[in-house]
Order: structure tokens, then sequence, then C-alpha cells
């Protein structure tokens, strides 16, 4: 019993980066420019009758862009109905879901979800992981997101003897999508010896178990399902979606071996879509760290407990593999661009479900893929989205 | 042709004010026991199947709270989904407004809308509104919210022959509706001398003409409409909505005497929700000044273009005229805790509607009322909600 009531009928990026030379508003039209022009029978920016706007940093104002509203001026919609959804690294995705949302209501038959961060533009010390740093006023200070995730890998290795080889496979391989993807931030190949002797940031976790910070942008363009053949033959369906929180600070955490908010978040899209993890073909999940990919595809159904270490190592969430899992490079190797990076996943899955990404294109079995992002002080909040070219 | 296929069921706030003393999830808390106790059948918390969280500075992370994923946790509902919308001063009217579509997209029965906004917590050269003064890192930089709306004052008074004592009207109007309004942070009569001599901040706008900066929290229970007798036989319908966006920046507007942002966004909802200015009971409007208010009667249809100041002079939108205006005693007297600011004039505008405010109640003729703000460097965005007790 599916959903089905939205289409996604457009969805393009910019190349992510370092873009010192483009504004937040610059960098909006860029995604927006990209998914109007990917839209098969064409599309008039006017249709937009509603757009959400993912950012997490927006309201830093100054540091440009006060959050969503600037956005249709700055893409020649001023006028136009824009929300800004935050919600830490899972905000494009959320949007989505949000957009969605707005579009099943029946107040909208065409909303515009973008999402667009700045992550370079200020220096450490000024910019937004700096004031995550400040922590909780009484319980945690000095963390950052490394150290968020370090006791996990530690467990993890711990219970069940996941090794930093196992990690770094994980890494290996995003880059390895990564050089395949002309939008990634890093396009080349690492080594595991490299990822190994690169510096320790916060145990076991080393520099390129992590990923980088990068500005970007992302769009994609959702219809009312009733009319999504005015705008594709191809069009793309969203099956269901789910959305968990958890109490936010590590002293509050009930396990170490695994994120319960992307399992509780996973359930309810599955439900919703009427699908379960063996129905999905491919995967785009939050891989801030490499242990965090692990997590995911144990969490999400697709690896048993304990064994993602050595299932990623034996390349079964490789493009070519059992579960191909960031096929697009992911965060380690395409970036995380905060605001973008869910909307982002959800372009490379309506690209992959219509197979037409060359290279990195994975297998189509089952005709669903699934994006998801989790976030908020390590793992406050998760969010899943499946898409599907199954028809209603 | 109305819409109603939301019900708000419950509403709450704290006493809005200087809340040094409450944290933000405390204030979250409040409010959301508040509105869960105003239900009339009774309410389980646990009803609860998804929530909005309005929040401006949320992601000032360390300042309490990293937005809205924090919220579930606070108040006991960890697990459930909640996303954070942030639309300027509008934060908690869209919020208001991204719930009602939630609920209508059948995804979701019953959600929990909640607006939560600490102000006062950190000094002025710390605070937001300090980050507000940055400005466009090209175009305007240290401009303050008086100085986005001195100028629509001074023009509407030379157009219009509005005189400071119209103004003034309106401040002595809402501090002492405010007298009326437990809730309010100020709760005395103040008196149009006072206002022409208070310190002047941006000419002609002194202290007196501008809201306080204030802590506060609020929150709606909105569910679908063929659920709504499970929880009150007294049910308030969301009858239509509407947001617009515009230009941002002072130099791009079109016009100094009125905010077209607000005339748009007003024309959508009275569209939606089939009903015009003239069937409006009361409103709740966005007093972020004694200007603003003029604006906003003028702009959403209460009185003619130009005879605002003229018009609150004369006591028509006092509780006893014939549209009565902010009789929660508006962000002026009540105060501005930006998030929680929508939510809490939503609340107003149900509990007017259900006939419970007491002394400051207004004499509900059409059964209809309407709530707005208006934000995003003074006005970039708009957004109107409008409510009604008539049936589907």
């Amino acid at each position: 019993m599916s959903w089905n009531r939205v289409a996604v009928v457009g969805g393009g990026l910019i190349r992510f980066g370092e873009l010192f030379d483009q504004s937040y508003e610059q960098m909006a039209h860029g995604a927006f420019a990209a998914a109007v022009s990917s839209v098969d029978k064409g599309f008039d920016p006017h249709q937009v009758e509603a757009a959400i706007v993912a950012t997490q940093r927006g309201t830093l104002w100054g540091q440009e862009g006060i959050g969503g509203n600037t956005v249709p001026s700055a893409i020649g919609l001023a006028g136009v109905p824009c929300t800004r959804v935050e919600n830490a690294c899972p905000s494009g995705s959320d949007a989505f879901r949000i957009g969605a949302m707005v579009v099943a209501s029946g107040v909208h038959d065409v909303v515009l979800v973008i999402g667009v961060e700045k992550m370079r533009d200020k220096s450490t010390d000024e910019g937004l992981l700096s004031r995550a740093a400040s922590g909780h006023p009484i319980y945690n200070r000095a963390e950052t997101a490394p150290v968020l995730f370090a006791p996990f890998a530690t467990r993890h290795m711990h219970e069940f003897g996941t090794t930093r080889e196992m990690l770094a496979s994980v890494a290996v391989k995003n880059h390895h999508n990564g050089t395949l993807d002309p939008y990634a931030h890093f396009q080349s190949e690492i080594t595991v010896d490299q990822v190994l002797a690169s510096p320790p940031v916060c145990h076991p976790l080393h520099l390129l178990d992590c990923c980088p910070q990068t500005d970007g942008a992302a769009a994609v363009i959702l219809v009312n399902a009733e009319r999504a053949r005015e705008f594709t033959d191809k069009p793309v369906w969203v099956a269901g979606f789910g959305v968990a929180t958890d109490h936010p600070y590590l002293h509050e955490k009930s396990t170490f071996t695994g994120l319960p908010v992307t399992t509780l978040a996973a359930e309810r899209a599955y439900q919703m879509a009427g699908v379960g993890p063996n129905q999905i073909d491919m995967a785009e999940v939050h891989d801030c760290f490499t242990i965090t990919e692990i997590l995911d595809i144990e969490d999400l159904g697709f690896i048993e407990k304990g064994k993602g270490g050595v299932a990623s190592l034996e390349g079964e969430t490789a493009i070519g593999g059992r579960i191909p899992v960031n096929p697009s490079g992911g965060l380690l190797s395409k970036g995380h661009p905060i605001g973008a990076t869910g909307v982002a996943q959800i372009t490379e899955c309506y690209w992959q479900l219509r197979g037409e990404v060359g290279e990195r294109q994975v297998e189509l079995r089952h005709g669903n893929a699934l994006q998801h992002n989790v976030g908020g002080r390590g793992s406050g909040v998760s969010v899943v989205n499946i898409l599907t070219t199954n028809n209603p």
C-alpha cells in the first residue's frame, strides 16, 4: 500500500566545493536553473507555486542570506511563498518531506525544494561549527562532530571486531564513486593506507574518515502526481518517508553500537512505502564519518548488525555490490553542505532511478531508492525518504 | 468555498517576559503543557504524531537549543518527528501554516505547533539582533529594525498627514489591551504624552513606538477536521492562509506607504478562506512598531490606505471598535519572542473565537479571525492565517 501522491519531475545541483566566488543567492540560483533545465518537457520557472528552502546556518545574518525568504527574489520569483526548514544535518531531506506534504495537502501543485549552504566563507573560529563546539550549557562543552561519532566507532570495534581497515574501506569506496560524479567536491582515488596514515582527529577517526566542509546547492521540483505527465514521461514517485527524534546528548544514548533514531525513521518510511530494505536498489546515506555509514547500513536494515564493517570491506556496498551505497561519492567525497546535502542525495536517487548517471549507474531491480540523513548533536534526528518508479 | 480540513483543538502559552529563570526547553514544555490542558475533552500528550517548532535563533548552538529537534525530548516526546520552521518574524505563523498542511496531507492526524524563543539571555552585543545589524554584505550595513520601518513612517506622515499622536495612539491602545491579558510582558497603561516624550530611537519612532525584546513560548494542537469532535465540541477551523515574499532590501522597495507583501499574502488568504476583510471579527497583526500596525490595517484591507492613523486615533481598532486589532496587547505590549509570536497570536484568535477571554473579548459577528506577521529585513515575507468557527 504505497502513498505515491507526489512526483519528482526535476532535479539538479551545482558542483560542490569551496565556492568563495559565489554568493548564497548565486548558489541557490545555480541549483534552481539546473533543476528547471532538467525537466523533460520543459518548465517555466513561474509555475513554481511555493518553495521550501533548507539552510542550516541561514539565521547568521550578514553571512549572506537571512534564511529562506531571500531566495525567491534571488532566483527571479519574488512573491512566491517560501519557508525555511532547518533540521540539523537532515535539513535538506526534511525539506523534501515537508515539500511533499505541501503538495499532498492540495494547497500547491508545484513546489520547489532547494537546499543551499555556505560552509567556507568564515574561518573556523567564526563559523557554524565553532558554535556547535560550545555545546550544551551544562553537559557537553567543546564537543565537535568527530567527538560525537568516535565513541560509536570505538564501541563497534570492541563489540564486533570492526577494524580501522574496514572503516577506511568506506572512505576508499566513496572517494572512488566521487571520481565518477562530476558534482563531487573531491574527485580522486584514495587508498586504505592513505586513510590509515592520515592525521588522527579523534581516535579511531583520522582525517580521511571525516567528510570535508563544502559549499553547495541542490534543487528538486515536486508536483501533484496527477499532473506529473505534464512535465515528464519518466516521473519518480515519493513512496514514503519517516522521521524520528532521540534524546540529543551523548550521556542520554541507550547504545553506542547503533543509532536507534535511524532504525525508527526507517521503520516509518518502509511502512509508509510498503517496501522493505531488500527491495531497495540503492541508497544515499549519511556518511559524515566512515563509522556513520557502517552504522547506517546496519540500522537501515541492509546489513546485519555488527557486519557493516566486513560488508564494506568485501564490496557489498560498492556500485556493483549487493546494495550500492553512496554512488554519488557520499558526504566523504561529494561533500556535506548541510542544507544542500539531502536535496542532492534525492537528486542522485532521482537520476539513478531514471538510469541517467552513466558509469556510476546501479542495477535497477525493484525500482526503489532510499535517502537518509542523521544529525542534531550527532544523532538527535534522522530522516529517511524512499523514492520509486513503481506507479501508484 | 472554504478549505476547513484542519481544526485547532487546543492552544496555550506561558507568560511572556524576561525569563532568565527558564531554559529554552522549559519554556517549550510550559507552552506544551498549557496547550494540552486546554483541550476540552482531555488530551494524552502521546497522541501527538508530529511537531513543527518555530524558532528564529535556534541554530546559534550553545545558546540553549540547536533548533527544533531537541524539543520532543524536552517535552517527553522523544521519537516524535519534529521539524523546525524559520521564516524571520513570521516564523510562528508559517509554522502554523506548515502544520496545517501536514495534517491536510493525510500523513499525520494530530500535529503540535510550538513556538519558542529566548531573546534576553545574551547581551545586545552577542545576541541575535546584533547579527541582523551586520546587514547585507554590500548594500545595507548597520541597519536595525527601527531603521527598516522609520522610512515608512516618514513617508506615511508626508503623504497622508499621519502624525506622531496617531502613531502613539496605537501604542496606547495596545498597552491598554495588555493590561487585560495575563500573558502580556507589559501590563500597565501608557499615555500619548508618554509615547511622545520617550527617547527617540530613529525619527519618528521613539522608544514606546517600539516593541520590547521578550522571551516566550506558545503552542497549538491541530487535528484532522474529521476527528475534531474527539477533542472538543467547540473546534476552530483553519479557513485559509497566504504567504508572500518580496525583494528583501530597502533599496528594492516599490513603495514606502505600504507593504505590498502583506497585501499579496492577505489576498491569497482571503481567497482560500472565501471571506473578505469586512467579514473578520478581530485581528492579531504585526505591530513591531506603531507605524507597522497602521500599515497592516491598511494593507490587510480593514482601513482605507492613508486613513490608518486617523482610524487608530479615533478608536476604530480598539476592542469595542469597528475592527478590534491586537486585543492581546500585540507585540508592543505582550512582547515579540520571534518564534512564539505567531503561535501566540493564533492562540489569542482561537480563544477569542471561542469567547473565552473575559474583559478583552471582542464581539463575534462573522466568526472569523485573522492573524498576521511580516518580517525578514523588515518586509521580505508576510504570512496571514484565517481561522473560523463556521463549519466546513
